[in-house]
């Protein structure tokens, strides 16, 4: 998409009612958007196909936790101390910027990755290349890079005796329940937890629309492997190719990917953890289907300065919008880290008891306890002495492999590689191709006039096809054309035209979007056809 | 349900996966709770039942805005001034307490609304009544009684500048963006915005589980009709008889409920809005559906005292739990307060234009603009003129009505409406007679044995049933009577059993939860018959 595209989506997107800026009428505030109707029908489809392929079908459980929780939490998991940005502040206008991105982007500078830098260095280098305020043109040389904690802080009651933080992700509230979700799962690795819901990023100026907001949607699943004895089922997976940009090829910088099936990426060792390896192979079908353009999409590793404290291998799903990259997933393997810091901050058990087959019987050396003591003749007599006991199990602390969806950005994503444009009757026409299975409206309804009962028996079909649990829309205003327009702009795949025929025959015209291709549909076959239209199981060239 | 009995649902809850208090590992923190993966189950449903009924099959919208507003909103609404509770805090302990709560609820106070009075006055009953610290017994005569602002306070972006709150209530997304939302529905009036999402309230100490949440579950619809020629459609719901408790009612004190239908209630002036009695109805049949006893459930008219400052007229929709009556939705007629009021702090246009059917022409007095100062003929020489002019149309500021359902307490409710008792094969058995639309599973399926292919054929038959679109729990550990009761206490309305027969015969034991009556079905008419009996096409009784 060029610039232009993006501009044009943007207008589309407040136009039609995708997404807008909150509270315009105030003069708005950065980082916060309002999904109008089409976008918060286009969300809840993603995250009800997020459900069916990472929920329902795999026997996870979900689950949904406040969005507020008390500070106890991320002091232990570690926000409180790590989730910052590097601030600095123009003391002659008071704007707050990010430092490392104006070291990074500033022309002299050859730094890839300021944020690693110590925040002293920074400010040396904001003084060196004579950086000035991006908003007023002060210099910035004399300012200091302060850490800027980016968890949005509150009180919970009155008085401020009581801290509450708005959850920086979905996933603390999975991970300081744990116990409690171990005992539904029976104590049975491996199990998994999901979560959709809010999250919030305080960022210090972000400008970058639904990529880079405050208040942001993720879902997220955790999923708890025994690491001794969980393989992931990656046989599922294993010839499903993986459009891969390890760290070798990042540092080669040709921008080249590296195409590998699932099996061929663990067997050579480029994707370490298989269980890895087996989310991406799950996610690029459901990315597919979900209306990601696949050659605009990328699983991009973590360079080693860049992975989380808490992560071992860890990649991103990305997708291409207007030329540039961004982070659709996070795929992480988490090792026990979240699960180690709750049990270490509370009184918690935070594992899960794992029966052996059999009892096993152990020798372990045990101290005679009145021999303990360090007397006079210790070195000598040593006062140990080999017990066996019998052994039911032992406590694991299961690893955790999260793949992490952003919602918002998948939505954005969608609505870019959707946006079209062709020729229609010699006229410029804007469309969106979203996948049926995800479009806000599946079939638009309407009757050719408004008049003469075609209005009475269009409203009939409509109903019938609600009934039948589809996504209608019923236009009766203005010509035909127009009406295809409307919802060829917000996506809808189908429409539905009740003409005069309709009265003779009892059939129909059913128009799909792309090809503007027309046919004849009987109406007591329409909800079974636009039905399987919608779920692939038919196409529109064999009706 | 007795005290007790709710006691056990709580234990329910929490052993089950419904509901438990969040971060317990840290102690808790109180007015947080999350929801397991039964209660998540059982929330999704009763939302999406929300959705079908009052967005979808209204024909309305269904927006998505952020739970972080800035304070220019709330300053707009009137929250920022008004959304307050009566606070007094203990010297001795550091404890709050709600003022108004410790008044009424002395032994000797008959204080009804300590909230309808001033501050002052409340502080003078306290130490009237010798009130003492519930914490620590210390006195609380010489404390203040003080404004709480029940809205959690955050910062947007770094500093104090650009302060936010967590939303209050959904509806204020909804309202500031008016302008925008009238446009996608072309300025016709009626028309209507609906959202389900968080809202939040700081209470000052919330002790009564999902009925008291700090944060909590809104499904919102604000309905904009025009107050001059819009009226409720009460045909559709004319003959739902309403169990309704109005202010006389309530002022005689004798708990009685009069039963009128809603045609009635409109022409008796019982309820004062045709719009509201039209949404009392429908409500009705619509909590009846989702679960709640007709017998534990009133519409209780708002006492004069008690009426928002926005509202001309208020309902609520209450359920008896545990003897006591608790709110499940607000009815209000929010007339055009809340856009007059956003119109006023803003520079945008809070009106529709409505265009006449034919032009009109209008007469009005103009002043003659070099006649128009008051020099020394005024009073001799008006300067005034009659002028024609053709007007298309006016600019209406539409009148609001709002449905604000509480999703979590409808939960509860539900929950604690389905936990029953029973004997059967001489023990004691607990089920939740949920109806099976909303049920967390609609189907249990249990090989008999786990092997001699009736694990393999149960797990196909499982699959099936997931394919058709139904919730399914797969479970073939423990003794099948044990799996029953499992189901039985998660609230499933069926459980198929594949035993030895249905590798004769290919036929299944379907078992119903509240009467255990059993049926054998033939598998491939299984997920058809099951599909039939959840959406209540048929009863079990005559398979």
């Amino acid at each position: 998409m060029s610039e232009r595209e993006t501009d044009r989506l943007t207008e589309l997107a407040k136009r039609r009612g995708f997404f807008t800026g909150t509270a315009a009428a105030y003069g708005g505030v950065a980082g916060f958007y309002t999904y109008g109707p089409q976008g918060a029908a286009l969300k809840d489809n993603l995250e009800g196909a997020w459900r069916d392929r990472f929920v329902t079908r795999e026997g996870h459980m979900e689950i949904d936790a406040p969005t507020v929780m008390p500070e106890a939490v991320f002091e232990a998991s570690g926000h409180l101390e790590t989730f910052n940005d590097m601030l600095v502040e123009c003391a002659e206008c008071g704007e707050s910027h990010r430092a490392d991105h104006l070291v990074e982007d500033h022309p002299d500078s050859d730094v890839e990755d300021a944020e690693a830098l110590p925040n002293a260095e920074v400010a040396d280098l904001i003084a060196e290349f004579g950086i000035t305020c991006p908003a007023c043109g002060a210099p910035l040389a004399d300012e200091p890079v302060e850490d800027f904690n980016l968890m949005f802080a509150t009180n919970i009651g009155p008085g401020d005796s009581s801290p509450g933080y708005l959850r920086p992700e979905t996933a603390q509230g999975i991970f300081v329940e744990f116990p409690q979700f171990a005992e539904y799962a029976r104590n049975q690795l491996p199990f998994g937890v999901a979560q959709i819901g809010r999250a919030y990023r305080n960022e210090i100026s972000p400008r970058k629309g639904l990529l880079r907001l405050r208040e942001l949607t993720q879902a997220e699943l955790e999923h708890f492997v025994d690491p001794e004895d969980d393989e992931a089922p990656i046989d599922r997976v294993a010839d499903v190719v993986l459009p891969l940009y390890s760290v070798p090829q990042q540092k080669a910088d040709d921008g080249e990917l590296q195409e590998l099936t699932v099996r061929e990426a663990v067997e050579e060792g480029v994707v370490e953890s298989d269980w890895i390896a087996f989310y991406l192979g799950l996610s690029k079908r459901w990315y597919a289907r979900a209306g990601v353009d696949m050659d605009r999409f990328r699983y991009r590793q973590h360079l080693p300065g860049e992975l989380s404290h808490y992560a071992s291998d860890c990649w991103d799903a990305e997708s291409e919008i207007d030329g540039g990259w961004h982070e659709l997933t996070g795929f992480a393997y988490r090792g026990s880290y979240d699960i180690d810091k709750h049990a270490e901050y509370s009184d918690e058990d935070y594992t899960v008891f794992k029966q052996y087959d059999e009892p096993i019987t152990v020798e372990r050396p045990t101290v005679d306890p009145d021999m303990s003591y360090l007397g006079p003749e210790f070195g000598e007599h040593t006062g140990f002495t080999i017990e066996e006991s019998t052994e039911s199990g032992e406590h694991v602390r299961p690893h955790i492999v999260e793949p992490s969806f952003g919602v918002d950005r998948l939505v954005y994503t969608v609505l870019a590689h959707a946006y079209s444009q062709d020729e229609v009757d010699g006229e410029e026409r804007t469309y969106l191709s979203l996948p049926a299975a995800v479009a806000p409206t599946t079939v638009g309804v309407f009757p050719l006039m408004d008049r003469d009962g075609l209005n009475d028996r269009a409203y009939e079909v409509a109903r019938t096809l609600r009934d039948a649990g589809l996504a209608v829309t019923y236009d009766d205003s203005g010509a035909i054309g127009r009406r295809y327009r409307r919802q060829d702009e917000v996506g809808t795949p189908f429409c539905v035209t009740v003409d005069y025929d309709t009265l003779e025959d009892d059939t129909v015209t059913v128009r799909e979007r792309d090809s503007t291709a027309q046919k004849r549909v009987p109406v007591p076959e329409l909800p079974d056809t636009i039905g399987a239209l919608r779920d692939d199981d038919r196409s529109f060239e064999d009706l």
